[in-house]
């Protein structure tokens, strides 16, 4: 291992852990995660400190789908409680399959994932317009009558079926960040903000968990920009922030100032809730202190986080 | 909030989440978690530092049976994932409980949950013969079934039709104390070893997750040893260590030294799914060095620490 080339945190997206096509039995679920982690471990192996946090879409959405089919027997959990049991799901197959790696390269870190909260207005608007579908899909009338009895907001789906719309808050803290800076002080990778984080509110100086969902990528650059770290680095299953993207004029974008990727977020060209999030994320990051944010493909993560793919989003 | 007056290790048994009769809402959770973390809070006014553990039988119950529902749809995942997964519920109800409760008493003091693997030796007995009951009751023909495809022991169990058993194999290390330590140093209360830990072995330098359950009151005495916590007190349903427990001849303890704690326990009074872990890992933890072990009731937990409840065990 070489010099200390800086902190950086890494957001790691659902490929990391679900790969398209697969069921997701736990044989497929190591494979994702343990090839996911050399990529982190080169990082590691080049000097830079890490952070890691990670979406958890597909796995909190199989939790909704287990509690909702024995509903009647067992009391189901809300979003909150469904976010911190992916915390340890996730977080457990992130620390175990990085340590393996790393004592493969003789490199001598442990790997510690903390369960953690992250904190949202009480008053953000989301929660008068929920957006985010999570859970099974019903037929319209079962989905009614769920409505009427849980006061849950249910909607169509454009991808066929009724389902769950629940809040996505802005997060504005993170509230074991204290813990997460001591760690790694210490020379610790830690791994936290899972799935965006446990969403609560502050309300009479008590913390309650509210149900909704972060978007992960927001929730990261708070934790980014909360450690002070100098790299924030989105990766995911496309190469980069693209112009006009899967149209025949698609351009991938290698480099952005962050007046060039605020007009670009301004003028619409990134979808809500694919790409926006994520350039959002990283505007917020170096309008925050940031040296370098960068957005592409998981398995170049190195070559993103020092240039050589991806989308990097500087100062001006 | 006085002097330091040691380090103590909190081992919380189901009731501090799940009270007898009830189903298991959100509401009834977060009532019974919130007057747990006023008996743990007690502790942390009066001067004691705190890391806690916790058992999960009744979560990790119900994440098996939401598995086994949907299993011809979505892939079900092993045990160590189930205990990963309760680490995340049951540590996010603790670290919010907790910190509320000491929000209101003017305490600022930072909890925090550490997703936590437990290491068992993979040539542990107990692969060979496994005893600890889990996940949903089948009917013999389907358990046996069951059996064949998965390659799972399944066994009639005594409260009636047939389940699952796992090893419950010996906890010899715990994967993440190192990071334990530095935050109980840096001044926060940590929650780990969760459900006895997630469970799993060393292999050729590699950590692997097995299909097992360690019992909670083991691990929370590696946990406890291992910080050098000078307490270790289990706070359960009961009053105390009983000799001949439900019985007109029933004898609360009040204090024994080691080696009666020891004679008692190798004489067979104490029952092996309940009473006989906590003496055993009340006996380990003196012999490891502790000052003093307590077992009791969870709502004399500051009493029981005292001497003022329950059952004191302490060198001779």
């Amino acid at each position: 291992m070489s010099e200390n080339k800086g902190l950086v945190t890494i957001a790691l997206g659902g490929n990391a852990f679900l790969q398209k096509g697969q069921k997701g039995t736990v044989e497929e679920q190591w494979d994702n995660v343990v090839k996911a982690m050399k990529q982190v471990a080169d990082i590691i192996e080049r000097g830079y400190r890490v952070i890691l946090t990670h979406g958890n879409g597909p796995q909190v959405g199989n939790i909704l789908e287990w509690m909702d089919a024995l509903r009647e027997k067992i009391p189901p959990l809300t979003m909150d409680f469904a976010n911190a049991m992916t915390q340890g799901w996730i977080g457990y197959m992130i620390q175990q399959a990085l340590t393996n790696e790393l004592r493969r390269r003789g490199i001598n870190r442990h790997v510690v994932t903390v369960v953690n909260r992250v904190l949202v207005r009480k008053d953000d608007p989301a929660f008068q317009n929920p957006t985010k579908y999570v859970g099974p899909y019903y037929d319209e009338e079962t989905a009614k009558r769920i409505a009427r009895e849980k006061g849950w907001a249910m909607k169509p789906d454009p991808r066929g079926g009724w389902r769950r719309v629940v809040p996505s808050p802005d997060p504005v803290g993170n509230v074991e960040i204290e813990a997460i800076r001591t760690l790694l002080i210490n020379g610790f990778i830690v791994v936290a903000s899972g799935g965006g984080g446990i969403p609560v509110i502050e309300e009479n100086r008590e913390i309650k968990g509210v149900e909704a969902v972060i978007d992960k990528d927001l929730a990261g650059e708070r934790l980014a920009s909360l450690v002070r770290a100098d790299y924030f680095v989105i990766v995911t299953d496309v190469e980069g922030v693209y112009l006009h993207f899967r149209t025949p004029q698609q351009k991938l974008l290698r480099k952005l100032t962050i007046s060039e990727a605020e007009k670009l977020y301004r003028e619409g060209h990134f979808p809500p809730g694919s790409m926006g999030p994520k350039v959002l994320a990283a505007i917020r990051f170096i309008k925050n202190g940031g040296e370098k944010a960068a957005i592409g493909h998981l398995y170049k993560a190195l070559d993103i986080l020092e240039g050589r793919a991806g989308t990097t989003i500087v100062p001006d």
